[in-house]
C-alpha cells in the first residue's frame, strides 16, 4: 500500500485532509510548500492582533481564523483557547470537518533526504498514518509495513495485523527541538543526522510530542489534540504540544491505538530566544516532574470507550492528583472540560443533515 | 565520552571483553574482521562432531571448547547445554572470565557504512554499553548520549541520567533475520536500509533478541544468557536467542538496567534453509503466541535482588503456567536451575584467591 500510495497521481487524502497552520506573520514559507500543500485546504489561525492582516501567497485554498472570529464562534468557551502562543492551533482541529490534520509551524521548510531529494512530509506522514501501527512488541528492523522491511523471526504472528495509527510524529533538522537550559548549554548544535526509521511507540512508554510536525487521524484521537492554557495570562509556555502529547499517548494506550515517530523530516530554520523560552518553561520544567509520573499511572476505566469520555475522565484525575502541585492545574482540568464542550459542539452541528450549520 | 572512545589509538576494553563464537566450521570468517577481532580473546565452542578440527587462522588469541570439554568441565551439568544448536554458544559466557562478552555467528561480515567504510561493529556495541539507557520515557532523537544529540525539549530532567546499559543488540543488513514462514514468502528480499540510530527499548516492552550480533555487560546480566534447550533431542531449534531476550529483557525491566538495538551492522552472508527452518520452528511459532503473554505477565518480587534470583523466580514460573502448553517447558525450567547452578560453581571457582581454579 505505502508503494501504491507514492505512485499515484492524485494527491493522496486531498479531500480529507487540513492543514492546520498558527501563525502571527505572512506565510511566506509556504512558497517553499507549493508542490506539497497546494493541492490541499489550509485552516490558519492568527495568533496575536487580529487587526493585523496576514497575507497567504496566492493559489492556496485556506479559511482564516483570528481572535475576534474564535471569540466569536465558542462564545464563552473561547476561553478554552490560548492567546499569544501557538496552541491556538488546536482551534483549527475543532473546526476542520476532515478525517486528517496535518500541522506545521510557519518557521518549518522543506528538507532534504541523504540523496539531495525535497522531502514531501506530508506524503510521509499520510503514508503513516494509512499503515498500522505496532505498539504491542518491538520490531528490531523498525516499521514492517515498509517496502523492504517485514516482521523478525520471534515476532509473534498475531500481533503482525497492527493497530490503526492515530498519530504520526515528524522530526526535525537543522535546529532540534531542544528546551531552554539545553539551548542555553549547546547553542550550536544541529540536528544532521538523518535516521531513515518510521516506528511505534510502545503501548505504556510516554514521549515528548512535538508540534512542529505532526499529523493525526482526527476521527480516531482529535478530541485528545488539546493544546491547553498557554501563554497570554497563563504561568507557563511550549508545554502546549507535550501535554496534548501526554494525554494523547495514554488515550491511544487504552483505545488500542498506535502512535509511531520518525520520518518525515522538515528543516527547522531558526532556534527561538533561549532566554524567552526559559521564562516560559520554567515551571514546566519543574512540573514536568510530577506530571510523568502522574501520566505514567492514569489508568481509565473500561466505560471508557471513546475519546470525549477518556479525555473527560484524565481532566477529572487532573484536577484530583496535579491540583496540588499548583492551582494552574485546576484551571486547566476545567478548560479540559470546556474544550471537550465547545468540540462536541462544533463537530455536532457540522453533522446535520444537508450540511447546514447552526 | 563516544568521541574520546572512537579516537583511542589502544583497543576499548580490551582485557575486559571476550568475543564469543558457536560454530561447526573452520573460522576462515575471522579474516575478514581481522583488524577489529584481533587484539581480543576470542572463545569458540564447537558445536557437533568433537573429534572434528577446527582451523582458527593464526594470530588470533583463543580458547576452544568441543563437545567433550563441555562434558567434562560440566559433568551432569553440561545437560544444560544444547548440542547440534547455536544454542552452545551460553557455554561460552559461562566460562568467561570478562565483564563483557560480544557473540557473532561465523556467517556474518563486516558491513560498510552509507559512506562505504567498513564498520567496526565491536567497537559501536562498545560504545552502547559504555554509554547509559534511558528505558522510562523514549527519546524522539533516539539516543540522546550520541554527539549531536541530546534529549528534546518534554524529556524530564531527573530521567536524562539513564541507567547502566546491560544488552547491545546490533542488526544485519543484507540477509534479514526472518522466520521461516517470511522466508518462504519472500525469499528474494534483502535489508539494504542502513538506520543510523541506536535506542533503548523501553521498560515494559518484549523484543525479538537475535544472537547473531549481541554484546552484553556479563557482570550485570550474564546468568540471563541462557539460550534454553535446543537442536539434538529437542522439539524446536531457532529459539534459543529468543528465549534469551525475553528472560532478559524482564530480568533488566525489574533491575533497573537498559536494552539497547540498532546500530552496529554487520553483513548476514547466506540465509538458512527455509525448509529446515520450517521444521526447527513450527513448535516455537505456536508456542511464542503463548509465551509472549507469559513474559508480559511475569513479576518478579522484591526479594530477587541478583540476576540468578531473578532467573530462578522465572524459571518457576515457567514450571507453573507453561508446563501446560507442553511439557517441553518442564524439562526447559529445570535447565534453566541446572544453568544458574553451573554459571555459580564456575564462576565461583573464578574467584578462588590467587586464580586458583578447583
Amino acid at each position: 500500500m505505502a508503494s501504491e500510495a507514492s505512485k499515484s497521481a492524485v494527491p493522496l487524502l486531498k479531500d480529507e485532509l487540513d492543514i492546520v497552520i498558527p501563525t502571527i506573520r505572512n506565510l511566506d514559507f509556504l512558497e517553499m510548500w507549493r508542490p506539497f500543500f497546494q493541492p490541499y485546504h489550509l485552516i490558519i489561525v492568527q495568533d496575536g492582533d487580529p487587526s493585523k492582516v496576514i497575507k497567504v501567497p496566492e493559489g492556496f485554498d485556506y479559511e482564516l481564523y483570528n481572535r475576534n472570529d474564535i471569540n466569536r464562534i465558542l462564545g464563552p468557551k473561547a476561553s478554552c483557547i490560548s492567546f499569544k502562543d501557538s496552541a491556538c492551533r488546536c482551534f483549527g482541529y475543532m473546526v476542520s470537518k476532515k478525517k486528517y490534520i496535518y500541522t506545521i509551524d510557519d518557521d518549518c521548510f522543506v528538507a532534504k533526504d541523504p540523496s539531495g531529494k525535497d522531502i514531501n512530509a506530508l506524503e510521509q506522514h499520510i503514508k503513516n498514518l494509512l499503515s498500522p501501527s505496532t505498539p504491542f512488541f518491538f520490531n528490531t528492523l523498525y516499521d514492517p509495513y515498509r517496502d523492504g522491511a517485514d516482521f523478525v523471526r520471534g515476532y509473534p504472528f498475531s500481533l503482525r495485523v497492527g493497530v490503526p495509527t492515530a498519530v504520526s510524529h515528524g522530526l526535525w533538522l537543522n535546529i532540534p527541538d531542544y528546551d531552554a537550559p539545553t539551548q542555553l548549554v549547546k547553542p550550536l548544535e544541529r540536528n544532521t543526522r538523518y535516521v531513515d526509521a518510521v516506528m511505534t511507540i510502545p503501548k505504556g512508554t510516554l514521549f515528548p510530542m512535538c508540534g512542529m510536525n505532526l499529523a493525526f487521524n482526527r476521527e480516531l484521537i482529535g478530541p485528545a489534540m488539546y493544546f491547553g492554557l498557554m501563554g497570554d495570562g497563563q504561568p507557563i509556555g511550549r508545554y502546549d504540544d507535550m501535554w496534548a502529547g501526554w494525554c494523547t499517548k495514554v488515550i491511544c494506550d487504552h483505545l488500542g491505538l498506535g502512535v509511531k515517530t520518525g520520518l518525515p523530516y522538515i528543516w527547522h530554520s531558526k532556534a527561538s530566544n533561549p532566554f524567552v523560552n526559559l521564562k516560559k518553561e520554567y515551571k514546566g520544567i519543574y512540573w514536568q516532574e510530577e506530571l510523568i509520573p502522574f501520566f505514567q499511572s492514569v489508568t481509565l476505566p473500561k466505560e471508557c470507550t471513546t475519546v470525549q469520555k477518556c479525555y473527560i475522565e484524565i481532566s477529572k484525575q487532573v484536577k484530583a492528583k496535579l491540583g496540588k502541585v499548583d492551582e494552574y492545574f485546576l484551571k486547566l482540568a476545567d478548560a479540559m472540560v470546556t474544550w471537550i464542550e465547545a468540540w462536541d459542539e462544533i463537530n455536532a452541528s457540522a453533522e446535520l443533515p444537508n450540511g447546514l450549520k447552526k
